[in-house]
This record gives structure tokens, sequence and C-alpha cells, in this order.
């Protein structure tokens, strides 16, 4: 396990940690595993598609589940949304929605991303320090501006929660019947977030 | 697809549509996916386990996904509440810590059996009607008494969102390193439904 994994130094919320090449190549596999699922990912394809040697490949990411989570969060990163609205009812529906849109296109990725993950620590210290580490902080950046605003007190945050949203609209894409769609995001926005951030606080 | 899908009708919500010894199969079915994971799972080992012949598992579940799936749910259906406290708040609790004890055991199971659902249509049936129908029921139930003794009004409920607890603390049991606890579950409840569902209606 080094490749991916090493680069967590380097890795900026915003920028990519990939060479245009690589990036490609990550593209390609994402294509892939929409197209084809977990399961039937191979390298030799994702060489073939990117016009790209196995080496090359296997050099950057020595195996499938790097690969894999890789490409994920290197998706993840090109489909993010950073709202800075002034509202944060607004960024809260923005990112929600951008949240919904990925997670349809990806749902397949993510259960596999997920049992990969949970087999292999090294992929999870991967997923936290090179994802979920920066998804907390937009997130808490989105609500320390409605404190900065006075939309909201800052004693009304529930640090444990940050993912409320993400989660529960991740679980709607990945189980059966119910893929979350802009409704959703509004209800847990309007019904739910925005009356836990402006409860009264005792 | 027979076997376990077609048992449906007969479905309750709290009686196990199994005999004793359909019941004792899955146990050791649940058994050796804790111990060993999805993958590593056979019918031989849950046939020797069991002392049953494999034909006798293969005659009630057709494939590994029905066996695993038909094991999660009769262990979701052993370890559930029903709570009926007389307080909102109270019953939201027991049900929060249900699901997160629960989910803490199973995690693993529960990755595969996202996985296996999303490929297989009448898996998905079978989740829906065996399952997630009755789960909605159980949370329904719970708000409704709640709407009867006067704690909320029936207008405070999205109905939508019945599972955003459920799901939420299920998301936070398969992603890395963020199991919940009784204290997740007590800030869910205090700071996030409990305002949700007692949030001024216009």
């Amino acid at each position: 396990m080094v490749g991916a994994v090493t680069r967590i130094v380097d890795y900026e919320a915003d920028s990519s940690p990939w060479s245009a090449r690589e990036a490609e190549l990550l593209a390609a596999t994402l294509q892939l595993l929409q197209q084809h699922g977990y399961e039937r990912l191979t390298v030799d394809a994702v060489a073939a598609t990117a016009k790209a040697s196995k080496a090359t490949v296997y050099r950057r990411w020595p195996s499938k589940g790097e690969l894999v989570l890789a490409a994920f969060i290197e998706g993840v990163r090109c489909a993010a949304v950073r709202p800075d609205t002034g509202s944060l009812r607004e960024d809260l529906l923005r990112l929600g929605e951008a949240i919904t849109e990925h997670a349809a296109k990806h749902s397949a990725t993510i259960r596999a991303v997920m049992v990969e993950v949970s087999r292999d620590p090294a992929l999870r210290e991967a997923m936290q320090h090179q994802f979920l580490d920066q998804r907390k902080a937009l997130i808490e950046s989105v609500l320390q501006h409605a404190v900065d605003r006075g939309e909201i007190k800052a004693e009304a945050i529930t640090e444990e929660l940050w993912d409320l949203m993400p989660g529960y609209l991740i679980f709607r894409s990945i189980v059966p019947n119910r893929p979350p769609d802009r409704q959703t995001v509004r209800v847990i926005v309007d019904n739910v977030l925005i009356p836990s951030l402006t409860r009264p606080i005792s």
C-alpha cells in the first residue's frame, strides 16, 4: 500500500493531486465503473480505454481498491461545489443537490468503495484524509459563514452531525427504490436542518 | 428467484415467516457472516454449522444472495424493538439505540446486502416488502402515537424522511471510522428530530 496513499501530504481540498495524465486514467476508471460495475472492472480495460500501459496504471495504484477509491475521490472533487450564496438555506440546497446528482450517477461505485474500504485499513486512511476531512471542512465553513452573518448561533451546530445530510442522501442512493431528488433535499433543508440550526438554545 | 421471495404474502411485521429449523439455518448464516464476511460464506459452511444438508438450504434459498438477505432480515426482526414508552423522545432514543447496536454487529453484512440487492431486482422486491415496508410502518406508528398524545402536529411529519435516523445511523455504521453510539442517537433526537417535529407550521 503505497502509491495513492502516500500522496496524502500534498493533497489540498480544491486542487487535484494528480497530473493531467493520471486524471485521465481516473476518469476512464470512473466511466468503466459506471458502465460495468466494480466486479467487472479490470486494470487492462482501464489501460486500454485511456491508451496507457498496464504498468503505468499499476505504478500509481498497486491495487484495484486503490484505483477505484482514487477515481471516486477525484470524481467527487471534480463535481464538488463550494457554495457561498450569502444564504444558509441556499448554500445547503446547492450542497444537497450536488451530492444527490453525483450519488445517483455513481451509486454502484459508492457501494463497492464501502466494501473495499472496510477490508483495507490503508484505504480507510486514504478515504479519511483525502476525502472525509475535506468534506467536513467544507460543511463547517458553510455553517461558519451562517454564524458570521448572524443567521444561526454557533452553539446550535452539532459538530458530530456534520454529515447528516450527505450521509442520508448517500444512504438513500444506495438502498433500493428510494433515490433522493431535489424535493428530498428541500425537505431535509427546510423541515429538518434549518429548524435544527435555529432551535432555541438554553 | 422463488423460495424466499414468494413468502412475502404471509409475512407479518412481528412474526417470523420461518419454521424453527429454518430460523436456525438463518441464525447460523448470520453468525458465519459476522465471523468471515460475505465473500467467504459458503452454503456448505452454513449447512455444516447447522447440521443440515446442502439440499435443505438450497431448497429454501436458491442463491447466496437470497440466503444472506433472509438472514439479515430475520436478524433485524429478532433484534427489533417496538417502543411505546408514552414519550416521543424516549421512543426515538430506544429505536435509535437498537439500530445502532444491531448495525455495529452486522456492518459487513449490511454492506454485502446493499451490493447484492442492487444487482438483483427480485432481492430488491424482497427487501422492500419483507423489510422496508415494516420499518416504515413501525416509525410511522411511533410518530402517530405522539400525534395522538398531542406531542406533535400531524403536519410536522415529513413522510418522505421516515428513515432519516435509521438511514444516517446505518450510513455511519458502514463508512470508516465513525461508528455511531448512544451520544450520536441522543444528539440526533434532541438537536434534530425533536426540533424538526415541533417546528412552527405555517
